[in-house]
């Protein structure tokens, strides 16, 4: 018997009955029932998000959710600030760029966050931002950002659009849409909501959807006034993927049930435990300020990433993700975003250790395991 | 009992060994699983569009797959032709307009299809046209275009390049990229290739790849170049909807086990069948040219289109698709795309003529199924 677990931060796994629901036959999505079930899932939508402004649902990825918002809200010389701290944040940088508007890049060391200082002063050097994108979960080096904080330095110091990438934090991270005054926020399915890759999801404030009646790039596809026309009517202006969207359905009302309080809680108890375990395995975390949805290791000296990881995947069946860019072969990332519970990291670490010992790198037998549910076992929710 | 049956021109049925396939438990799309996957649909996919050139996968709607090709192959002030005869083919007369091409529209009245004679006087009044946009089964009228004609058309008459909306012709209608000089086609996955909605198929000539290189428009998501570079590799420059990708691998090998020219044959079976039972029910065909994919019916006089669609939908369970813009309750549509055979068109005959008897519109009992039938049995394959 050979089983197989995926521990990446997108796709992540997708709960057996949401898989179950997806199968059933197709549904019209110009239909009474179709329409019935968009109407709970933008419901719902607005409770993940934590706001009464209106959640847009894409058919693309979460890339092109963030295109969308540029396309919408911006006009070609308009200046839109953006963090750049790994490889998403570089894509937001260049993205504005292709749309002739003016990128300011607030460049990140990778594996650090951002600081407020540091964004006060760009905001000064830049008084005419029309936007600034943080990145709330900076999926190639597994980074948080403090996006509360971040949020009330831009209110104090500017005008400009508070525009967050919620694509792995969503559903992991605390996030508050209308309480912390953001602007713009996009996340995609194949993340904390647990369905498979192909939809993506864009908050709107007041402010925003004001700013798209003077935006004049050209755009069809990704117009945000034509996806909100529709949505005031439960619709959307082009086919979506419907069968992603029931399952989508499934899985927030899931999401309702647990309470996004206790999902974020999870996470972060989750990420905790594992943090324990990975340094009870003699390993290093590789960022500053990591996230509650993925953790980042340094692959320790005098192991070969390849060779490591085809062990752990071929001979255990764990999936994660390696290292991008340069980190390539000198980090690995542990996803916890989702479909996940404190018993998966046990699992993972258990996987972990025996990879590491056919490698050559030891510890006491038992430390990860042992560490992470002496973490759990002294935190229960 | 309640049984429901779908004869939408997309979403079309899902076969149910694609329904279960694509319940398994997600794959990563960065993963030698779904590269070896990915690489057979991929070849699969010129097979599908008769074409050794590539095909590229996009995730989004149709819609999007279009715009792909206008902002990734034209420059702002290039001349475009489209022919515009239904909701399908306005929406590709407005949407160059958008990105700041010149469209040149060839108006069809609903229900006809584009002479050559008509698109030659064009092409010699518009010399410097860049493309023509043609839409081989416009969903909306259920009329098909005599593509690989008006292509010859085309070719003798202007260097455009001859771009081909075969969203719901694919899979149904004969279509032979290469042989006939196509340079552009594009398809969506809820139409003949049996899958959900979510996925979009572009197909390039060497001549439209290397006009590519001259364009100017701005494009991220949608660049095709990007997407191009990506497929060399059998990869995707952005996540991709994996599962439906899952999905089209099963119905891309379900197609080549039945053949594409076996599968054309059967549309056509298909079409002339329900065509029979249609005229033996007393009704009449909307179009002059039907297409193979969809069955234009008009709503007979004193039948009011609400109530005769109630009961269809609500006692017989069959969902068809009414008519769009000012056609709206004057004609109704009856798809027959995809997993379907003759019995399904036997049986859709069968709740048609009993829905017709409630709505006080009478015919021999029989006549509809009896008539489809004596096709069948005097065209057999």
């Amino acid at each position: 018997m050979f089983k197989k677990r995926l521990y990446t931060p997108g796709p992540t796994p997708v709960p057996e009955d949401v898989m179950m629901r997806m199968a059933e036959p197709i549904i019209h999505h110009r239909s009474a029932e179709f329409n019935e079930l968009f109407t709970r899932v933008n419901e719902n939508l607005k409770y993940l998000f934590q706001t009464k402004q209106p959640v847009l649902t894409l058919t693309c990825s979460g890339t092109g959710g963030v295109e969308s918002t540029i396309v919408s809200l911006f006009s070609p010389g308009d200046v839109v600030v953006a963090v750049n701290g790994g490889k998403f944040g570089e894509r937001w940088v260049e993205m504005p760029k292709v749309f002739g508007l003016k990128s300011v890049e607030l460049k990140v060391e990778w594996g650090k966050a951002p600081g407020a200082d540091q964004l006060r002063d760009l905001l000064h050097a830049n008084p005419t931002a029309k936007a600034v994108y943080l990145t709330h979960s900076e999926t190639s080096t597994g980074t948080a950002t403090d996006v509360r904080l971040l949020a009330e330095v831009i209110h104090r110091h500017s005008d400009a659009l508070v525009c967050v990438d919620g694509i792995t934090a969503i559903g992991a991270h605390e996030f508050r849409f209308d309480e912390w005054g953001i602007d713009v926020c996009v996340t995609g399915s194949q993340k904390g909501l647990m369905i498979p890759p192909g939809l993506a999801f864009v908050a709107l404030s007041a402010k925003a959807i004001g700013r798209m009646r003077a935006s004049t790039l050209p755009k069809f596809y990704f117009d945000l006034g034509k996806a909100l026309a529709a949505y005031e009517k439960n619709d959307t202006p082009w086919t979506p993927a419907a069968s992603l969207i029931i399952g989508v359905d499934v899985a927030l009302q899931k999401i309702r049930r647990e309470g996004i309080e206790n999902i974020w809680r999870r996470h972060e108890r989750m990420a905790y435990g594992l943090r324990d375990g990975i340094r009870a395995l003699g390993l290093k975390l590789f960022s500053d300020q990591p996230s509650f949805a993925v953790t980042p290791v340094v692959v320790p000296s005098g192991i070969e990433w390849k060779s490591f990881n085809k062990i752990l995947k071929l001979k255990y069946g764990i999936t994660v993700a390696g290292g991008q860019g340069d980190y390539t072969g000198k980090i690995f990332r542990i996803s916890h975003l989702g479909y996940y519970d404190e018993l998966d990291i046990v699992t993972v670490l258990a996987a972990l250790e025996r990879t590491l010992a056919e490698c050559g790198h030891t510890c006491e037998p038992g430390a990860g395991v042992q560490a992470a549910q002496k973490y759990f076992i002294s935190h229960q929710g």
